[in-house]
């Protein structure tokens, strides 16, 4: 069945660029419609944006199909349903137990990273009086130590085995928000070199925050 | 394959919860060894536990099988290794859509709430100096309110339709923490109604927080 998607997303959302990395890896063609979370007081907290989603964040996945629409929210959610719909090639291993490690290592991020640094957090720790870069740090520097050490133990050229995986699909953007926020990165070898394998394929290369149109160098 | 099934965990932690819940709706036998949040600086953050998890963090599910030995980490790769492995009764449905709306659901409580109120990030909110219930019950409020939205879109008797799904098993524990930080739930008429249809299965009777052997009532 062939669909129309777009994604609503923003350059350097991680979320978003997970959804980004997924699509290209897949090879499925979209739309990329820019939902500007700075820009009037946000664009996601808009009424256009709240009807696609109302926790008011990207990325929203919309697939248009002959029989019917489906609108997606959620990066993770959105990629198990890629990989469910198209499966080849793989965001998953084929062993369960390694499966397991993927979508761990994912979550690591995804619930244990990302949640605490992103940009409604930071907004509310400032009005609430603290510092939100020195919190953004302490977060990130926690998560990258713990996938590191998790990372040591299943890692080949990506982070579980040999082929990409979601894992893979999550610790590049937060790498980069990572570097936004002056984390020393240093001790983790591994998602460095991991890293650096991701950015050789041309998936990573498309769907890198600076490569998108609403990109804003040097901001 | 028989498996002797060892969760970490703790009253509770509702990541901990949700995998108890998963573990009793598809009947599978497990022996729970509490891993106590607070006793000790925390007995997630001794050696011995930062063995099983580095993030020092519970859930931790162990699988001691004939060949192989699984360790398992983070609540939603658990559920969805859970469901792979012994998908009767699933706890996702079957069409494509469905599917995606129940781990969306289950992922806006997973990584849209939950992380911002547990214990790590409310100690550090009260280092911070800022006002840690006033914080939890900002981000708890916020959303349930999305979640409540959503769910007048999908629910039935449960959250997607009229059968338990990952996004039910996410639902419940958040439900019971917002009570702790007393976040008005009136509002939140389907949130509550399929609370109480949870609550009347032995699954989620048998998994509640103040069901488990290391329930300090009145705490």
């Amino acid at each position: 069945m062939s669909s129309t998607i777009t994604l609503y997303g923003y350059w350097r959302s991680s979320a978003s660029w997970r959804v980004r990395i997924g699509l290209e890896y897949k090879k499925l063609p979209y739309e990329y419609v820019p939902v500007h979370l700075n820009r009037g007081g946000g664009e996601q907290r808009q009424a256009a944006h709240r009807l696609r989603n109302p926790m008011q964040q990207v990325p929203v996945l919309e697939l248009v199909e002959k029989d019917r629409t489906v609108r997606l929210i959620q990066s993770m959610a959105i990629l198990e349903y890629l990989e469910e719909r198209w499966p080849a090639p793989p965001l998953l291993p084929v062993d369960s137990a390694a499966r397991a490690a993927s979508r761990a290592l994912a979550e690591l991020v995804n619930s244990g990273i990302q949640p605490l640094q992103n940009l409604t957090v930071l907004e509310q720790l400032k009005r609430a009086g603290a510092d939100e870069k020195d919190w953004a740090r302490h977060f990130i520097g926690r998560g990258l130590e713990a996938l590191e050490m998790l990372a040591a133990q299943t890692a080949g050229r990506f982070l579980v085995g040999d082929e990409v995986s979601i894992a893979d699909v999550c610790l590049v953007p937060q790498l980069y928000n990572a570097r936004r926020f002056d984390v020393d990165l240093d001790a983790y070898s591994t998602l460095r070199r991991v890293e650096e394998n991701c950015s050789k394929l041309d998936a990573f290369a498309r769907a890198h925050a600076n490569r998108q149109p609403d990109a804003q160098h040097g901001s």
